[in-house]
């Protein structure tokens, strides 16, 4: 390790966090947790404990897991997104929340059948819009910058447009978008607007209330290392909630919802957002996520993940650029979330698998020509990100990817 | 307790199941299984063994995990539902797997905008039929013996019905509908029918594929012991997959789902009604439950559930009758599932929570007056029935639930 990358370690207030994460013996170099975060001991705990409790107390354990959804969302609101109370749920999946909340806004512009976003947004955002009835405008944003308020303007031009959906950190790329500037860029065209925040939360400050954010949804498997499948959450500005229903009602977010024989009426306040019976378990997990968000600091965090991805440039510049690879990402570290995307014309494929089969590191492809390195803050340091990028330019060095097979037409 | 019942515990071949399962020292004696069925040791063990594999593995263990939807699918429609291989998935809620299947069979039908169903079927099938884009046609079955064909052929004689959704076992009487005979009413009057099968999986034999049955949807938490909102499943009939679409179109249900930059285009077969990321812990624990039922048989499971209520009515007769309760479930075993309604007036709230405080029975009330008595097959003796039902006696004959408030206007 150089002296630089220790010296980095020495001085992260955060350095101490590692601890909080399950590391294998020997594993290998872990720069995917932006796909899938590590196993917090915690969770581990509190998963234990959540078993234990379903053993003991039966279904009179609902008396207090009902209200997780809107507990673990508070939480998440207060400490990671920058919500009020009331105003985050933890349940169902991204895709899901994304077709609620697309669904409800909708309903809200019946005179606007457009729903706008982004080429680059992440295919299951692209799908659920495509599902709904309306229009699906796609515009073409910069591919390394992102999407811009001057793209949304232009978008919503002819004054059709009933919901601008868009990433806040883009999938690709690890571009942040000026949430603030296009937020009010739809605004100013009177469409509401939705964001993802699944590579944002737990990486960058996100502040939705303050920023005038209407909607958002995002996932907690990521950054908040809730586990694969963990519930997503989803968020509705509080002066919207009376105005929005839910296209899936369900009794979760019915008004009362044990007085059976009455007909549907929404819940007041977020809780009307519910639709089934909500996963306790993966609950018990986000709630660990954003604890561990929260004790850190998310402002420490966001600081931190600039940090890393600024070193990890610098590395790259100085390993990865005399090799021929392109920086896929911002090089603004205001500008992008925490991930970087380093870019390899034909070859990034097999690299990645050389990368998994001979050096021991784990980063994750994006078709065509992406490798994502991503450096979660609490359980990466300088270190990891000096040895993957070295790793990295080792295997370029080499040649020892173009001994591999190269990419299967369909990828799984 | 009894001779008999000693002697039916004797006789019972399922007996060693209840070792399957975590039993705490000294608990209540739990009738409501119905409504969260107990701990299996295995389920702690295999969400154990979850995140050790997640700690390691990583996000390499998607290999394995993408998987589990079909495969824990499969599992649970051959030894669980009676379907046939790729006809069975477990993912989302019930709530969200109606509003899906209901959505894409309202889709086939572009003429007839009815969706039929009763007036007493489950609060969140109501609310999720009630949102779709169509007219929903409620019916009043006989409210103890559930419904009917007949009510079913009437709903639809006049020719406009797309959709019959009906629940298996119905939740309050706990009524076993025909669903043979009222699936071919349905499709005589060319509708599709979906039946939720949540008080009937790992209760009943349900024979899907060979009763011809369109659609099903159930949960996993009651009598597939998965825990406190366990993933669901959704069963969609072979034949009918191809013309099929999910209003949801998420990423887990698209043709190629890593091929990142293509529109979206279902997945062939039972897959494309997948929308996002699977809950794996959840997943996990569904697993176990299937295979449990599994072991033991679906037909000896089906056995001792009709063995149990028989004794359960027997019960009854001699010891509530007499005190004016009355049963609120057929007395023919073959129309039941696996859980009793005793009804009691006015006060069937207060000895609810007279049995819970005072005797330590935990049963659970649906409104106005119905206590029931779930009696999960794998987990349940004859002489946990016996003592149930002597307990409630001895409440009532005792009157000690009068000294209880009676039932608030709103019930949580």
């Amino acid at each position: 390790m150089s002296e630089r990358a220790a010296g980095l370690d020495r001085d992260d207030p955060l350095a101490r966090f590692r601890g909080e994460f399950v590391f294998e013996e020997g594993g290998p170099l872990y720069v995917d947790g932006n796909s899938l975060g590590r196993l917090p001991l915690r969770a581990r705990k509190r998963i234990g404990a959540l078993m234990d409790e379903w053993s003991t107390e039966l279904v009179r354990g609902w008396h207090r897991w009902i209200d997780l959804p809107t507990a673990v969302g508070d939480l998440l609101g207060r400490d990671v997104l920058g919500a009020r109370p009331g105003e985050t749920l933890v349940c169902d999946s991204v895709t899901v929340n994304l077709y609620k909340l697309a669904g409800a806004a909708l309903a809200t512009r019946p005179g606007r059948r457009v729903v706008a976003t982004d080429r680059t947004n992440f295919p299951t955002d692209r799908y659920v819009l495509a599902g709904l009835d309306a229009e699906l405008r796609l515009f073409d944003p910069d591919p390394v910058a992102g999407p811009s308020a001057e793209d949304v303007a232009a978008a919503c031009a002819s004054g059709d447009v009933a919901l601008v959906a868009l990433s806040h950190v883009a999938y690709r790329s690890g571009a942040l978008a000026d949430l603030r500037a296009i937020t009010a860029a739809a605004h100013d065209a009177g469409a509401l607007v939705l964001w993802d925040l699944s590579h944002s939360a737990g990486a960058v400050e996100v502040g939705l209330a303050e920023r005038d954010v209407d909607l958002a949804v995002g996932c907690t498997y990521k950054y908040l290392c809730a586990g694969p499948g963990a519930p997503a959450f989803l968020y509705v500005r509080r002066e919207l909630q009376d105005e929005l229903r839910s296209p899936i009602q369900g009794w979760f977010g019915q008004r009362d919802q044990f007085a059976m024989e009455r007909d549907y009426e929404p819940a007041e306040g977020i809780g009307r957002f519910l639709a089934g019976t909500p996963p306790i378990l993966g609950l018990a997990a986000v709630e660990v996520g954003a604890e561990l968000v929260g004790e850190a600091g998310i402002t420490a965090v966001a600081e931190k993940a600039r940090a890393l991805t600024s070193f990890g440039v610098e590395r790259f510049d100085a390993r990865l650029a005399p090799l021929g690879l392109e920086l896929g990402t911002p090089r603004d570290a205001e500008r992008r979330g925490a991930h970087l995307a380093f870019r390899h014309g034909e070859d990034a494929w097999r690299i990645c698998r050389a990368l998994i089969e001979r050096a021991e590191v784990v980063p994750d492809f994006r078709g065509p020509d992406t490798i994502r390195f991503g450096f979660p803050p609490l359980a990466t340091s300088f270190a990891d990100v000096e040895q993957s990028v070295d790793r990295l330019a080792e295997i370029v060095e080499s040649g020892v990817h173009l001994d591999l097979d190269p990419r299967p037409a369909r990828v799984t």
